[in-house]
C-alpha cells in the first residue's frame, strides 16, 4: 500500500500517517520528493483498511499494490485448477487443458422442448446442458421460468442425454432445491454482487458458474469468486458474457481481453458466452471462435428447436445450419490453439 | 410497436409478420419505403412480445415506443406523488412540494456513535435518518454491519430523536425483520435488480428507498419500482447515486439529468445521493447543491462524528466546517428554486 | 512515482531499477513488503519516463503520483484565473467571482437570424454571444457552416450588439480568419485532442474556450489545455459539455462534478454547456440551475428564435417560456451561491 | 424514419407532421395505436432532416430507420472489398479472401531502430510496414516524432525491405508531405471525427487506415469513412482498436464484435490493432489470435529491436519470443478460418 501526501503536507501529517502505520504493527517507508512526500507500508493489509489513511490530515491519495482476492489468486496456487461437472464416473472437466462445450436453451419451457434442445447441443458436440428453470427478468410482466417443474425437468433431460446440468440460482433461498436437481449452479450477471446468494452457493456443495456482472470489474468480480470460495467451495468457473459500454450494435461488449487477464491472476477456469454478450444471432459463431482463439476454457449457448416460439431471447438461439458451423468450429479450433476437447476425458476426474 | 424489414424481405416476409400480428388480435399497418418497408403495431404489448417478431424472417429490427413500465408511470398518474416515512402523527413528506434533508451514518457501529451521528444529522436540518446494519461490501474481509444488533440500536436512536429511520436490507430472508425496526426499506444499487428483494420489499408494508444500480439505465431502474408497485406498494422513493463512467476522478459520475428525466416519465419522488456518487468529501456540498437546484426532491448525505475511526466509507462522511455548509445550503437553497422545507410539513400526512 | 515489483521479481531485478533511476540522476526508495517490493522515485518525471521502466524485467506497474500537467496546475498558480473577452474597454469576466451568460445559435444561418438571436439571449441577460461558423457534423451530407461569410455576420451582430462573440474552429488553417473575426475562439468537443489546432489557437492571441471531449477524462482535458498554455495563452475558459455514457434518455450525461474537481486541480475559469449535454430542451433549464449552483463560472446555451426551421441542433434550442424561465434562474441564482453578475463588471479587466 | 407522437398530440399536431411531410415531396403513413400515433415516413431523408420534426408540437421521438452511411454501405455495394497497398507490381491486399499482418515500430526513432525493426517484422511475416513520423500525444512534453524525416527513413526502409509503408497523419497540412512517402495514411484514434482531416486524406489519392475513434460508436466510425469516400476515395481500411470502458486492466477494451458487425453492414476491409488496445505486451498474441478467429482481415502490430528504449508505448513492444508465437498464429490460424495469406497474393493487384 502506497500513501501519497498531498504538497501542501507537514511533517507533522507525515509524522501522523507512520505512526498510525506503527501502531497497527506494520512499518512505513518515506520518501520525500521535490513535491510530494509518499510512504510505502509493509504490513497487514486489513490492519490498515482499518486506519482510514484517506480521512487523515495531508493524505492525498492511498494506492493499494496488492490483489484484494487470496483463494481464487494464482498468488499462492499458481497451477491453474480444472473444475469437474457432473456424477461420479460421469464428470466432465472444464481446465486449462480441456476444451468445454456447454449448449442448451435460454429457459425451459417444456419438457420435449428441453429434451429437443440438448439432443442438438449433444450432437453439435456439447458436454454439458444449460437451461433456466429461475429467470431474472428486467420486467416483472415477462415470463418468470418453471421454478421447481424445471428443475425436474432438466434432471430428466440429463438422466435421458447422460449431460450434465448446470442451471441459474436466483434467490438464496432457492439455493437447496437447485443443488438437489442440478450439477452445477449458475449465478446470473444480476446476482454477481448479491453476497448473500454467493454465500449460499458456496456452502452447496456444488460447482458454480459465476457470470460476470455486465458492469463489474474483473477484480469486483474475482471478489464475488472469493466470497464463494471463503465458504469453501473452490470449484468455480468465471462466465464472460460481455460488459456495458456506449456501442449500441451488441447488446453488449464482448470484453474477449478478459480471458488472459484472468488467466494470468487467477487459477480459476473462465469461459465465455457470445450468446448473451451480443444478443444478435450472427454475431454467435463469430464470437465463438474469437473465444477459443483467445484461450477459454470453453464457451456456452443459447440453443433452441424453435427459435420463433422461445419464451426468452428467441433472438440469440442457433439452430440448422449456424449450429452446424458451430459445431464445426467447435470441433476443430480448440486443436490450433493447442487444446484436447473435454469429451475425451469426460469421467476422469 | 414498430418492425423495421430488411432491404431485401419479400412480400412472404411482411405478409407473414402480419399475420402474426393479426393472429394475436393485433393490427398492422404497413409503410413501404424506397429501401424499406416499416411495420406500425396497435394492440396489446405483451401478446406482441411472445411473437418473438426479431426471429421472423425479413425482420431487422424491431423498436418499442411506448414505456414498458405501467404503475410508476406519469401516464396514467399525472401528479407527482408524495411519500410519507415514519410513525401515524409525525410522518415527514419526500414528494414535489417540498425538500426534505435525510443523513447519518453510512454504517451503525455502535449506539454512541449512532445517536451522536444522528444529533448531527437533526443539527444540520435532517428530518430522516439513515443509518446501515446491513452492508453489502465488494469484499467478504470487510466489515458486514451489526445485523439485528445495528436494528435495534437504529430504533433506539430513532425513538430518542424522533427521526423516521430508513435503513438497507440485502437479503430477501431480512426483509421481515428489518420492516419490524425501520421506517423505510432501503434497496441498494448493488440490488437493484435482485428480483426476489423486491418483490420482499413491496410485500413489507412499509416504504422503500430504492438506489439506481450504478449501471442500471433510467429505465432498468423505473422497471425495478415497477417490481415493487406490482406487490401493491407505491410509496417508492427513488435515489440518485451516481453511474459508472470512464472518468476516475470520482468513484461514480451522479447523473444530475436523471432528475427531470424522472419527473417527467415517472409520479414516484426522486432524491440524490452525493455522498455515495463522489466518495469525495469535497465534492458532497457543491453536488447536494446541484441536486437541490437541479430539482431533487431531497439529499441523503454520510455524516460521522469521527470518520477517522468509521469502519464505512470514512472518507466521505461530513463533519464540521463542511456540514455546517451544507445544512446552510439545505437550509437555503430550495427556497431560491420554489420548495417548501419538510420539516414544516412533519405530521400532516 | 511508484515502481510495483511483481511477487516473483528478484534482488537483481530490484537493483537494476534503481541503477537505471540512479542513471538518469533520481532517487530511489525501496520499501520490501512481504509479498512485494516498491520503490518509491524521487526527481526528474520527464527523465523517468525515457527509462520505460514498465518494460523492465520484474516490474509489474508503475505509478504516476504527480499531476502532469504544470501549467494549468493549482500548484504553482494558486489563485483561480479570471479571463477577460472582447474589445479593450468592453472586456466580459470569467472567473471565480462572477457568473457570465453566454447564449446564441448553435449556427449562424443568417445576418437576421443571428441579429435575432443575439438580442434574445441579451435580453434574457446574456453578455457573450456564442453561434457557429464552421460546424463539425457526423454526417457529411448535414450542413457544415456558412464559413468567412458566417464570421462576418457575427462581427457586423456584435458591433450592433456590442456583446464580444465567441466561435468555433475546427481547422488550424482557418485560426488566423477566425481571430480576425471573433474574440474567443471556440475548440469543440471533437477537437480537444486535435494538437495541431490546440497549438494554433494558442498561437492566436485570443482567449479559447476548450470544450471537455466527451469521452475524455479530467485529467486528458487539463493537458489539452497545456497544449494550449504552452504557446504562451493562459487565456484559457474550460467548457463541460457532457460525457458519453451507457444512458440512453440523455444525449450525453452533464458531469457536474467536473466542476468542483476541477476547481481543486486547476486555475483555470470553467463553465458548462446543458444544450449539448442533454440534446433536450426541457433539460436545459434544470441543468443549467445545476451548473450555477454546483460553482460553474458560466453557462452556455443555444437559443434560437425559430427553431423549428433551425439548421442545426433546433430540438434543443430555447425559446419563449423556457427562455424567460432561464432568464430567471440566472438572475437569482448566482446571488445564492454568492457570486456577482458579470455585467456589473464589463470593462474592468 | 418514424415518428413518434406523445399520449397527449392532438389530431391537428398529427395533421402538421403530415402536411411538413408531403410539404417536401415525402409520403406519410399514419398509425394509430391504443396510447400513441406513429407516422411512418417515405421519401428523402436529406430533406425530412431539414424539417427539424422533433421541434414539432406533440412529437415525442424520431427514429432513423436506415442506415446514414452510403458509399461504404453494402446496400449498393454487396461484395465486400480489397484494398490494395503499395507500388505497383507489388502491391499488397487487404480484403475478404486473405489475411494481412501489419507490423513495425509505434515510432521512427532512428535509420538503424526502423530498418531492425522492419527486418523483425518481415521475418515474423509482415507484409506491410508501421511506423511513425508523426505521433499524437496526450503531453506536450512527450516525443512528437520526427516529422519529414522521420518520413524518409520510412521510405529508405521501404525500398531496402520491399514493404509497402503506412504511416499517420495528425494535420491536413502534412497530407501532402506524407502521401509521397508513404504508401498509406493513417488517420489516428483521436483524429476520427477530424473532419478536415478526413476530407485532405481523401483527396490525396493513397489508401486510407481509419482507426476507430476510442470512443466513436461503429456508426460514426463509417460515417468518417463516409467523409473520405465522399472525396471519391474508397480505399479505406477500417481498424479497430479498443473503446474506452470502465475496465481498467486493460488500457481499452478490444470490440472483436465489431468485425462481423462492420461486414455485415459495410464492404470495407477491417483489420484489429491488439497492441494499442490491450497496452500490454502480454495481451497481444492472445488478442491477436481472437481478432484472426473472429474474421479479421488483418492485425497490426508494434514491433521494437529494444523496447527499454522506445520512445514511445514501449510497454507493448513485441519481440523475441512473443513475436515468435504471433509469428506461429499469424502462420496458421487463418487457414483453421478458411482464409489465404496475403504474401501469396502480393503484386497481383
Amino acid at each position: 500500500m502506497v500513501v501519497v501526501m498531498s504538497p501542501d503536507a507537514t511533517a507533522e501529517d507525515v509524522a501522523h500517517v507512520v505512526e498510525k502505520v506503527e501502531g497497527v504493527g506494520g512499518e512505513a517507508f518515506v520518501s520525500k520528493g521535490v513535491v510530494r512526500t509518499i510512504i510505502g507500508l509493509v504490513g497487514d493489509l486489513e490492519s490498515f483498511h482499518h486506519l482510514n489513511l484517506r480521512t487523515l490530515k495531508g493524505v492525498a491519495d492511498v494506492h493499494r499494490i496488492s490483489d484484494p482476492y487470496k483463494l481464487v489468486s494464482r498468488q499462492h496456487h499458481a497451477d491453474r485448477s480444472t473444475v469437474w461437472v457432473g456424477k461420479e464416473g460421469k464428470r466432465v472437466p472444464i481446465g486449462p487443458d480441456t476444451f468445454t462445450f456447454l449448449a442448451g436453451p435460454c429457459a425451459v419451457e417444456s419438457a420435449e422442448q428441453t429434451l429437443e434442445a440438448a439432443r442438438m447441443a449433444q450432437s453439435a458436440g456439447a458436454t454439458i446442458l444449460r437451461g433456466g428453470a429461475y429467470k431474472p427478468r428486467t420486467s416483472p410482466y415477462a415470463f418468470q421460468g418453471l421454478g421447481v417443474k424445471g428443475l425436474e425437468i432438466l434432471a430428466d433431460v440429463s438422466a435421458a442425454t447422460g449431460l450434465p446440468v448446470v442451471t441459474e440460482v436466483v434467490d438464496a433461498r432457492d439455493v437447496p432445491v437447485v443443488a438437489e436437481h442440478a450439477d452445477m449452479l449458475q449465478i446470473g450477471t444480476r446476482n454477481m454482487a448479491n453476497f448473500g446468494l454467493l454465500q449460499a452457493a458456496g456452502d452447496a456443495g456444488k460447482p458454480v458458474l459465476l457470470k460476470r456482472g455486465m458492469t463489474a470489474t474483473i477484480e469486483e468480480w474475482l471478489m464475488a469468486a472469493e466470497y464463494i470460495a471463503q465458504r469453501g467451495n473452490l470449484d468455480v468457473v468465471l462466465c464472460e458474457r460481455g460488459i456495458r459500454t456506449f456501442e449500441p450494435a451488441t447488446r453488449n461488449t464482448l470484453d474477449v481481453s478478459a480471458v488472459p487477464v484472468v488467466q494470468a491472476t487467477s487459477h480459476l477456469p473462465i469461459i465465455i458466452d457470445p450468446s448473451h454478450a451480443a444478443g444478435r444471432k450472427d454475431l454467435v459463431v463469430p464470437l465463438s471462435r474469437a473465444g477459443i482463439a483467445v484461450g477459454a476454457d470453453g464457451v456456452i449457448v443459447d440453443v433452441h428447436p424453435d427459435p420463433e416460439t422461445a419464451l426468452c431471447d428467441g433472438p440469440q438461439a442457433l439452430l440448422g445450419a449456424d449450429l452446424r458451423e458451430l459445431a464445426q468450429a467447435v470441433r476443430r479450433l480448440p486443436e490450433a490453439v493447442g487444446r484436447a476437447q473435454a469429451h475425451d476425458f469426460v469421467g476422469r476426474g
